[in-house]
């Protein structure tokens, strides 16, 4: 990313508005040509990377990071292979840009077109994961996107190895490209651009709640992320126990450090003394921590949850349990508690079904499976620009689509309103044509 | 609307979340129901409104309100005749709610749906206007939200009228309606309102862009407004004469007061000499102040434009001219001094106006026509919302869809994550149904 670090924030902001507007128009598959250079430029220039990354690993290793964070910051062969999957993947995704979505005639020849374009300038601030920037800026790409990207300063150097590498495939394939990718390193650079307003118009946090949070309090910019993911399952009456046990066990245990991983467990009070034993058993024998309210603790030996539990997201192997006296106390439970991400209800009743994914007010209501589908790749939506508990533009899994908008195109022949207004006003047609 | 007033702004915005898990599943005809029984209220209660209003105007009157804002404080029968018009047109409108947007086979009995939802709570800030308080409640109920309503303290006992008469409409058809409606009258409350964004989803301003900026600078909660309407028409070289003044008139004339009006008209050089003094004729007969840059000032006479010129929304008889080299040209002055609203290009050349409409990056686009068609009602979405600059959510004339969102609804038969995983991972099937 040359120079890029050296300019002030307001510089690169510019820079990428103006790159955004050249952006809008490259053909599909100048895109697709550029990703395939993407491609090409980080095989060939691996070891470079490969190599930038153990510097930072080492830094990271004296500084004491933690084990976990290590294995994140980890960008190797195998991480690799994934970005360059996901690259091909992208490839041969539908173009998200320059899509049709309504056409409507206002009247003989006054033709309205809705069609789909790229948001604009786009600043990522993400965490140590240097994978991400791979896969965040090739999805900016392909949709027409110019994007900003902010990662962990434990990073820094496999993310300038692979920034560079990303920057030099693209603008070798088409100048149009130039800025279209940039890399800034200072949290003062993030702050001051969180202030550019008129020149960002989508901040995308992926890290921790209190990152996200802290955005959403410093800047005017539109924000896409998530809060917590206190996800829950519901054990209604009529559920089969066998399904029930098997659903729950792969909500909490088949990768529990995630947001879409069960955090609370909602059992209706008459199949409770049925269920919860055998489901205890299970869940202990994976090590998971039980915490259960009054009612759980008659049945299951376990600590006491207390109402802090309910809104907590652990991120580990541990769970709240809490019996309920029927489908309406556990909907409100998780439209209370929970942070309106993920809920799954186990039953064998259509109607109890029905009223739980009407009302659970989450991203994704599931009916007898796991709440760990709830993802970008799962959904087959491809590349996943992360889950949103946003209520508006992508809620959810959002993929390619949440990175676009749209605009009005209208085609008249000299139409004027001034002709539809007034006594003799013509009459709109308003005829659906697509 | 009983109470209200006295409660907190916690109190009122929980009570409206309250509302809105059990406005999310009313049935299509239980809204158009409610909607009716508005009308009939809303007919029946008149002279008790007129009354209310007829003591807004008085006491705005003393306050020595300007004629313009008197004006837009009327209630009287024409507006209430518009506001059932409006109310008719809504009932006839599909319901947003509930429309499978896509269905995808994950696996074999593992179906996803994309279902469109309302947003939940939304608080509206209006201006002196009590006509909006009708038409953003009757577009909210249509929707299924929840709204909390600050009208402009000038006309509070309309709005007080307006709202107990909708409140009671409402809630005789249904209980589910209590509190779907509730009215906010202080400023305070607004501030407070603006900090809780765990209970409202979305704050629509509607009034100058002071407001919606002041509003975006202190809350969390994403903002659907707009800033300034900086329109232009761009006269391209290959302009039919007659169609570029006519066009022109009508951006500039028609209603000059709103934020779809032309403010700045860019006219090719090749061009000028011969369009731009017949244009100032006509513009001056309707008594508009043309300020030019050197240029213009050398074909017709003018105050001099200066830079602050084109980025002024005067809502009023000016007009800035600048001659410009190129379509080009053009693009780069939209792009970098308008507000992204509404832009129009006068060309007979298919090749320049797609290249304007491709680089533009307004919400609406415009070729051969007026920017005063860019407006909910002509497009034919219904009642409008309101007009959005913003890049994600929704962009241009909004209507209903703007007050919703989406979920994801997954069906299966127990399925769990860990069978996907793996060395006998199961694959995704990705059937797309719909």
């Amino acid at each position: 990313m040359p120079m890029a670090a050296m300019d002030s924030a307001k510089e690169i902001a510019e820079k990428s508005k103006e790159a955004s507007y050249r952006l809008q128009n490259v053909p599909t598959e100048t895109k697709d040509r550029a990703l395939a250079e993407i491609r090409k430029s980080l095989v060939e220039r691996k070891e470079e990377i490969f190599s930038a990354n153990r510097r930072d690993i080492d830094s990271s290793k004296k500084a004491g990071l933690s084990t976990a964070l290590l294995k994140r910051l980890r960008f190797d062969q195998q991480k690799l292979d994934e970005a360059l999957r996901s690259i091909d993947s992208l490839i041969s995704i539908e173009d998200p840009i320059g899509k049709v979505l309504s056409r409507t005639e206002l009247d003989d020849g006054l033709v309205l077109e809705k069609v789909t374009t790229p948001i604009g300038v786009i600043a990522v601030i993400f965490e140590s994961r240097p994978d991400a920037l791979v896969q965040i800026s090739t999805l900016c790409i392909k949709s027409g996107n110019a994007v900003i990207l902010k990662g962990g300063s434990e990073a820094e150097n496999t993310n300038r190895a692979l920034a560079s590498a990303i920057d030099d495939a693209i603008t070798g394939v088409d100048e149009r490209f130039k800025n279209a990718v940039q890399l800034v390193s200072t949290r003062e650079a993030v702050r001051n651009l969180l202030e550019l307003d008129d020149l960002i118009d989508l901040v995308i946090p992926r890290g921790s709640n209190e990152l996200v949070r802290s955005i959403e309090d410093s800047t005017r910019i539109p924000v896409l992320g998530h809060a917590a993911g206190i996800c829950h399952v519901y054990i209604d009456k009529d559920a089969d126990i066998e399904m029930a046990i098997s659903v729950s066990y792969d909500a909490k245990c088949q990768y529990p450090a995630v947001c879409n991983a069960m955090e609370t467990l909602l059992v209706h009070k008459d199949i409770a003394s049925g269920f919860l034993p055998k489901m205890a058993e299970k869940l202990k024998s994976a090590g998971v921590e039980l915490r259960g309210d009054e009612a759980t603790r008659k049945i299951i030996p376990s600590k006491p949850a207390t109402e802090k539990d309910w809104m907590t997201e652990y991120n580990d192997l541990i769970l709240s349990i809490r019996v309920v006296a029927s489908a309406d106390e556990a909907i409100g439970h998780i439209n209370r508690y929970g942070s309106h991400h993920t809920d799954a209800i186990v039953t064998s009743s259509p109607a109890t079904a029905k009223k739980f994914l009407d009302s659970v007010d989450s991203s994704s209501v599931l009916w007898n499976c796991s709440t760990r589908f709830a993802d970008g790749y799962r959904y087959g939506l491809g590349a996943e620009v992360g889950i949103s508990t946003n209520k508006t533009h992508a809620r959810g899994p959002v993929g390619l689509e949440g990175l676009t908008i749209y605009k009005y195109r209208l085609t008249g022949k000299g139409h004027v309103v001034s002709d539809y207004v007034g006594e003799k006003a013509k009459k709109f047609t308003h005829r659906k044509l697509k």
